[in-house]
C-alpha cells in the first residue's frame, strides 16, 4: 500500500464534505452507463419513462434488472400496472427520443417508432436490446424506491445498433479500448 | 404506434423463451456500464472486489449507490465489516487492474497504487472517480442481494482519468456523440 502523509491525502475535509445535491449529481455524471427506456400500456393507456439507474444482471435466477425511481413519481405508479413493461436500451440514435421520453409535458411517445408484443410491452425501433418483463418487487432506497424488474424475454438487436452511453450529463459512443487491451 | 402484422413482430416465441444463463449473459453485456472497484480494511485486512451491477444516483437524500453481490460471495461478509468502503470508479488504464481485482486467486491488491483514507476506505489511484461510504441496507434480489451503500464523500479525477466502460464483454473507451446532439 503506498505510505501516506498527511499532505499526500485526500483528508477527510475533502472526502467527508457535507455534500450538496449539486455536488452529488456532477460527481455520480462521471459514471458512463447505458440508458433504459421503460414503456408499457396500463389501462388502455401508453405509459413510459426513462430510467435512471438502471442496470442488469442483478440476479439470474430469477433473471432481474433494476432500476431506481422518484418516490414521488406520478408516471411509475400507472406504468406499474401494465401487465408487462418493456425495456428498450437505447441505441445510439435516440438522444432526441430519450430527451422526448424524459420530457414532463406533452405527449411522450409522439412520432416515435414503438412496436408492442402480445402482452402489452412496448419497445422502442432502433434499441440495443429489448427485455421484457414484470415487476418482481419494490424495495426501500432513501427518496426513491430500487425496482426489481423480471426478465422474461429478450431481443437482441446489438448487431444493428450500438448503445448510448450517457456520461457527463452528454450522450457519447463507444471506441474499442485498444491500448488497454 | 406502429400497426403491428404477426410476421412484423418477434413473437412470444422470441420475446418469452425459455432463458439459458447464456443467453441471459449475452444480452446483458450489451448494457455498458463503467466498472466500479470496491475496498476497505476490515479486521486489520484489505478486502476488495469488483461490483457487478453498480449504479449511482440511487438516492439524493441521503445519498445512495448500488450494486449487487451474489449470495454465495466470500468476499463480501468479511469486506462489508470494514468501517468505510471505498469505491473507486475504473479510469480507463484499469484494464488489468480490474481483471485482477476480480480474480479468485492470490493477492488481488499486490502490485497495486491504493490509498487509504482515515477510514480505512481504499481507493485506487487512476480511477476517474472515488466514493466515501458505508453500507445503508442489503435487500433481497434472488440469488443475488441488492447493496446500497451511503456516500459520504467524493473525490472527482475526471480531469485526469476518463472511465473504463464494460461492454460485451469487452472494456471500451468513450467519444463524443457529436452526430447525436
Amino acid at each position: 500500500m503506498t505510505a501516506l502523509a498527511t499532505n499526500d491525502f485526500h483528508r477527510p475535509a475533502d472526502l467527508d464534505q457535507d455534500l450538496s445535491t449539486q455536488t452529488l449529481r456532477t460527481a455520480f455524471s462521471h459514471f458512463p452507463s447505458g440508458v433504459a427506456a421503460l414503456a408499457g400500456i396500463a389501462n388502455g393507456v401508453k405509459e413510459g419513462l426513462v430510467a435512471s439507474s438502471f442496470t442488469v444482471g442483478v440476479s439470474l435466477e430469477p433473471a432481474l434488472v433494476s432500476f431506481a425511481v422518484q418516490n414521488t413519481s406520478r408516471t411509475w405508479p400507472r406504468l406499474k400496472q401494465a401487465d408487462r413493461i418493456g425495456i428498450s436500451i437505447l441505441g445510439e440514435d435516440h438522444t432526441m427520443v430519450c430527451r422526448q421520453l424524459a420530457s414532463k409535458d406533452g405527449d411522450r411517445f409522439a412520432g416515435l417508432d414503438i412496436r408492442a408484443n402480445d402482452h402489452g410491452a412496448l419497445f422502442l425501433d432502433g434499441a440495443a436490446l429489448w427485455l421484457d418483463t414484470t415487476v418482481y418487487s419494490e424495495l426501500p432506497a432513501g427518496d426513491h424506491k430500487m425496482v426489481l424488474l423480471e426478465v422474461h424475454g429478450v431481443h437482441d438487436h446489438s448487431s444493428e445498433y450500438e448503445p448510448l452511453v450517457f456520461h457527463r450529463s452528454a450522450f457519447r459512443n463507444l471506441r474499442t479500448a485498444e491500448g488497454n487491451q
